[in-house]
């Protein structure tokens, strides 16, 4: 394999690719980048058995071939060599080395065979359809916070993308919870994903998926089977393993019958938030509400260090209520509303609570209060 | 005690004063700054026993007195406050309790009694003097990178600011060194500091130190004794306890008859070491330079991962040479090269390699080789 490619373009498809490679690898070969050059173009794969990400680049390819080696070292050279050099990467099958040539620059890097490369199976995938990346990035952006992070509860450890009723209609839906907080960000159907199987897109997968997902225009190639999901852009294909295990029945969890209306500036309320939980020290800082006739209380008492209490105007006409919530859990929720005022609904102090933006019924949080 | 502040004045005061304090804090009363109003101004003091930083700013002083509360948590609240917010601060001896009022906001804080907050004692100085920030900048930022942290060696632990001869008489020189390499920097000796004892200020006051620094017209004014050292600005005070031991003969360090001249671009030069020193995941790594007449060729070999080599043009006239440095240390002198070519001095591959900014011999850098 011999091939020539710009710094520039080359940086950019090992960028990609390594980001996928475990940093701590018992596996040898799963810390090297594939490389394969064939016409006109070299392709980059690396993968950690779960994720396989391929990123095609053009390159002027003198000799076709291939070959694997060290995904962060050939990452690091590359970022370091000057912006806009020639790079000229050689294997060298009696070496068994690669060789990376540009300007007076030169390396010689330890590769391994390609034959011993893992290359995820191709499978057969229910539905195809395409997505605009904009609207995946927000299915995404809003929903991934709430990912659990417990390892037992392993079937929320991600992203559950499915196709469900909505009021409008059927919508694609994406739902992540952690038990104590969950949300539910609803997207139009795409054309011809009407089939599409529920899966659970793990944690992993979705922050991959996030680098994809920049240009607001990107049409998204997007192939779900029961087992597997991938991402495609004309450059770079990104395929993962879903979670086998079935998403819990969210819908139980979310409160229909709630009437205690707030609305509230989600930035003045998110920074009211974040003060006041400045003087607990403690993990999981308890804040309480108080409800009055446009008035919002939010105190938070550490008996040790101190106690914090800030006023809000906000649009409230409900019975009073005093309720308590895990400040990180406020934060999260309320950083998640872009455009317009939250609009919280309470049932009771013990019930949980339900917010969304505005009017809006297409994002939906749930969050469980704490006692105070 | 009550006063009136501004956000910004009192964000500034509190920033420099909490920064002093240790996180973990086996004395309660350590984590906390002491603030004592009176007159029209109100000052933050906080220690570590070794190091006390006294932060002034105007107030407007309803009611003289004093407290202490935790630094940390009276910093976050501050910073989380909105810009041009008026703070008001009134400690309640009845409660125990410092309110922290602000618009809507209302803070009430625990505090921990002035008279048990350890106020370093006040000394004699030997000698005072003021130096511009810029000088003082720039003998501590050259310097400090080469302080040794190693526990064993505590004479080593900060740079050894003293009054020496040098060419053109007597000079103000901070020199560090972990054994390793060296850095000894000259500045022209301010009015009045001739008699000052040379003193080894401690690696965490040269970091505090370096907060007053930032205006290069400011005047700092100096105190020296063979005990502490003081730095202050009109609104700063920083005292510091000095390292109690006696800083090595560093003169013998430097090399005299280094004859093999080498001058090379600095940050060319740095670049091409740290690409060559990608190959080599080790911590300790090695590169090899290979001296001929105007080039040098940069070398690293790893057995396991691969190997680099580099070659820049650069003026050298003298015998060929081999010879080996540890990529990091090469890599931080060469930074610290700010205008014109670094000059390398070598003699032998065994003996230590000098280092200077073109002619200049204001600031001079040694380095250990490593066998190669």
């Amino acid at each position: 394999m011999k091939i020539s490619i710009e710094r520039g373009t080359l940086l950019k498809a090992v960028s990609q690719a390594q980001s996928v490679v475990e940093r701590r690898n018992t596996i040898p070969i799963l810390a090297n980048v594939l490389i394969e050059a064939e016409g006109d173009s070299v392709q980059f794969r690396a993968t950690d058995l779960d994720i396989e990400v391929v990123d095609k680049a053009p390159a002027q390819v003198e000799r076709a071939g291939a070959t694997t080696v060290a995904a962060t070292t050939l990452h690091e050279i590359v970022r370091k060599l000057p912006d806009g050099a020639l790079v000229t990467l050689t294997a060298d099958s009696a070496t068994g080395r690669l060789t990376v040539d540009a300007g007076r620059s030169n390396f010689s890097l330890a590769t391994l065979p390609r034959e011993d490369f893992p290359v995820m199976a191709s499978s057969e995938y229910q539905s195809n359809f395409t997505a605009p990346a904009g609207m995946l990035r927000r299915l995404f952006d809003k929903s991934k916070f709430a990912i659990s992070t417990e390892e037992t509860r392993y079937y929320l450890n991600g992203v559950y993308l499915h196709v469900t009723d909505a009021d409008g209609g059927k919508v694609l839906r994406a739902v992540a919870t952690d038990g104590h907080r969950l949300a539910r960000i609803d997207a139009e159907l795409p054309a011809g994903s009407a089939d599409m199987p529920g899966v659970i897109v793990p944690r992993k997968t979705v922050g991959e998926l996030r680098k994809l997902l920049d240009d607001d225009e990107m049409d998204i190639a997007v192939s779900v089977s029961e087992t597997k999901v991938r991402f495609a852009t004309p450059d770079i294909t990104l395929t993962s393993k879903v979670i086998d295990g079935t998403f819990p029945d969210y819908t139980r969890v979310i409160p229909q019958g709630n009437t205690r209306r707030l609305e509230v500036d989600a930035s003045e309320f998110a920074q009211a938030v974040d003060r006041v939980a400045t003087v607990s020290s403690e993990r999981s800082r308890a804040v309480k509400l108080q409800l009055e006739e446009d008035r919002l209380i939010l105190s938070v008492n550490a008996p040790d260090s101190g106690a914090a209490e800030e006023e809000l105007a906000v649009a409230y006409g409900d019975e009073r209520l005093e309720i308590g919530f895990n400040a990180k859990y406020l934060l999260e929720i309320a950083s998640q509303v872009d455009r317009e005022n939250a609009v919280f609904m309470f049932n009771s102090a013990g019930d949980p609570t339900l917010m969304r933006e505005g009017n809006d019924q297409s994002a939906v949080y749930v969050v469980m209060p704490m006692r105070v």
